[in-house]
């Protein structure tokens, strides 16, 4: 299906500090995340897709939006957002953070980073969780301060990251762990650099702190990444539905728990500060979820990039949905992620999708797909 | 300026029970407002204002999304949330109820609906107030329940919007008073109708109360619709800023409060019930406000819709910024929603701002625009 329409640019909508930098390189596919502009596309998803996982790339997620909580009881506003066990992260350490409600949806899934004993960034993924955060301090009385900072991420994320990140920030980045990160500055704009991304190619996110310096930074990273073939991209459905990671809003919703998300493991439901959602995850995980999030090949012709959640049945009964669905030009097969009933997310279910294209038979394997 | 790409459909981004047949009756450019496709233009702006100030014109607003709040508490919980008076607010009774922060920013700025003693709706505009709503709840250990229920609003708008309601729901939509509704259906399809609606020329908002039933509404209403010329449209960027209705994300955010923008007379700062705001507010209101919002004349050539915040001078000086700027075809002139420094809001003010076709004289006028 494509549809003929423009989209409306509005003050409503922002643009990132990098907008105009990535509309001279050649973005010309944008979606809207967090209120935000994002570039999706540059050549195409498939030629995007093949820079990213045989090289290295160059993307604008300043649209990933940081809540940013200090004060006395900042600590306990954090546990209390979130199953994670906000203790255990130490100074210059990211955590992959679920928040959640009462009954164990997901509000949001972002990455916590820790700055200081009582400072903290959740980096978010497409919804406002900044204004659960002051809905919860307001209703507790909380001694913090919340805000959104004028902090917008960049990503260089591909297999060849390192050399381009040590000729940018020198030999220590070598050093830098899995989810660690270091505050810094490249020719004076102030960083914080982060081993982190939403890939699975490695590489690294660059949080800019003084939205003034995006066109610039930009820039210099170009021209540092010229001798690397540094390419400007952006998340691609391709890779991330390929690596299995989720999308906010299309895999995972406020109406999903982590146990069907196969989440649990960042979920320290006997941790010992409170937070919101413990009393119904302890249930779910008692009883067992009752749908679980699966894998798909998908038989038939090379379909575009899923645009509505298909419905899939067994033997013509409903028992779920696609939630996101792509071809692999790599593994030359439609392959999807799925939520469906727990009696059927077995590996080798064999199961129907109801395709823009028609009815189409499909097989539950598994994550990341090979 | 304009810009050559397009906007990539996901299933982060939903479609209203409507998009198809907007699509069919030939939405050419959408915007996203609440994780949701929303049109926003058919023919032209300009065409489509012509066809919203003169005669009648169907809208998908969809995407003001409810939070439905029910339970023991729910009245506390929406007292809690606004500083507007709800408890003056009757069974079938619609009112426009800022949401506001601890330090009295805008949260959202939505119109409330009483369902019952304990039943609301706050019917959004564009920011996840429901995650607030939620965060409050747990914070102050509410015995409430909230959700997005599935609720889409319609508009029909423009000056000849009587006949058409009649022709739908017969001889009692007459009676129905300004921010007043009802519970009904038509062809048994469940709605609330309400007179209300987000321009200046009169109308009504039908709530559709099943998705399912999102074409068939429409095109019930488009078939009965045919004798009175109704056509589709949207809200309309001219209508709106000629009659000073604010959009909030772009003339309205958490940055601003009540009284900048003269909003004060929806906040009843004395009301029994407790709120979010109330000191932050009573302070603004002895202090005075810091800016406020007027209205702008630019010179020069007709220019395009507004797409940054544009500075604005006074001699030189830096004194505040547009908001949203527009030609208006009736006026014949550029007018603008601008947020300007205490100082120079007065009616007459001198001022220069900068657009994209460069540095224009402007002054202060009274809103709306005439």
């Amino acid at each position: 299906m494509s549809y003929e329409f423009t989209l409306r640019i509005s003050q409503r909508i922002r643009k990132s500090p990098f907008f105009d930098a990535t509309i001279r390189w050649g973005a010309s596919e944008f979606t809207v995340y967090n209120h935000m502009m994002m570039p999706f596309c540059y050549e195409s998803y498939e030629a995007d897709y093949w820079k990213l996982v045989s090289n290295v790339t160059l993307w604008d997620v300043a649209c990933e939006r940081q809540i940013e909580i200090t004060g006395p009881d900042a600590l306990q506003l954090a546990e209390y957002m979130t199953p994670r066990d906000v203790s255990k992260c130490k100074i210059g350490q990211c955590q992959y953070a679920l928040i959640t409600a009462e009954d164990g949806g997901i509000i949001n899934d972002p990455v916590l980073l820790r700055l200081g004993e009582q400072h903290f960034w959740f980096s978010l993924a497409d919804s406002d969780a900044l204004l659960y955060a002051k809905g919860i301090a307001q209703g507790l009385g909380l001694d913090v301060t919340i805000k959104e900072p004028d902090v917008s991420p960049l990503a260089i994320q591909g297999p060849n990251n390192l050399p381009l990140m040590e000729a940018l920030f020198g030999d220590w980045i070598k050093q830098l762990g899995f989810f660690r990160f270091r505050e810094t500055e490249l020719d004076g704009i102030p960083l914080i650099v982060a081993r982190s991304g939403w890939s699975k190619q490695g590489g690294f996110e660059l949080y800019l702190r003084d939205g003034m310096y995006g066109d610039q930074l930009w820039e210099k990273i170009m021209e540092v990444g010229k001798p690397y073939d540094l390419a400007p991209a952006s998340p691609n459905p391709i890779e991330r539905i390929e690596g299995g990671l989720l999308s906010y809003g299309s895999d995972m919703t406020i109406e999903n728990n982590p146990f069907e998300l196969h989440l649990s493991k960042y979920c320290h439901l006997d941790k010992k500060a409170d937070f919101i959602g413990r009393e119904a995850l302890l249930r779910i995980k008692a009883e067992g979820a009752k749908r679980y999030l699966v894998g798909l090949e998908i038989q038939g012709e090379e379909f575009p990039a899923c645009e509505n959640h298909w419905p899939v049945y067994r033997q013509n009964l409903p028992c779920g949905m696609v939630t996101s669905a792509i071809h692999s030009p790599r593994l030359k097969k439609n392959i999807a992620l799925s939520v469906l009933s727990a009696e059927y997310a077995f590996l080798g279910s064999k199961l129907e999708v109801d395709t823009p294209v028609g009815k189409m038979n499909a097989k539950v394997t598994s994550i990341p797909f090979s």
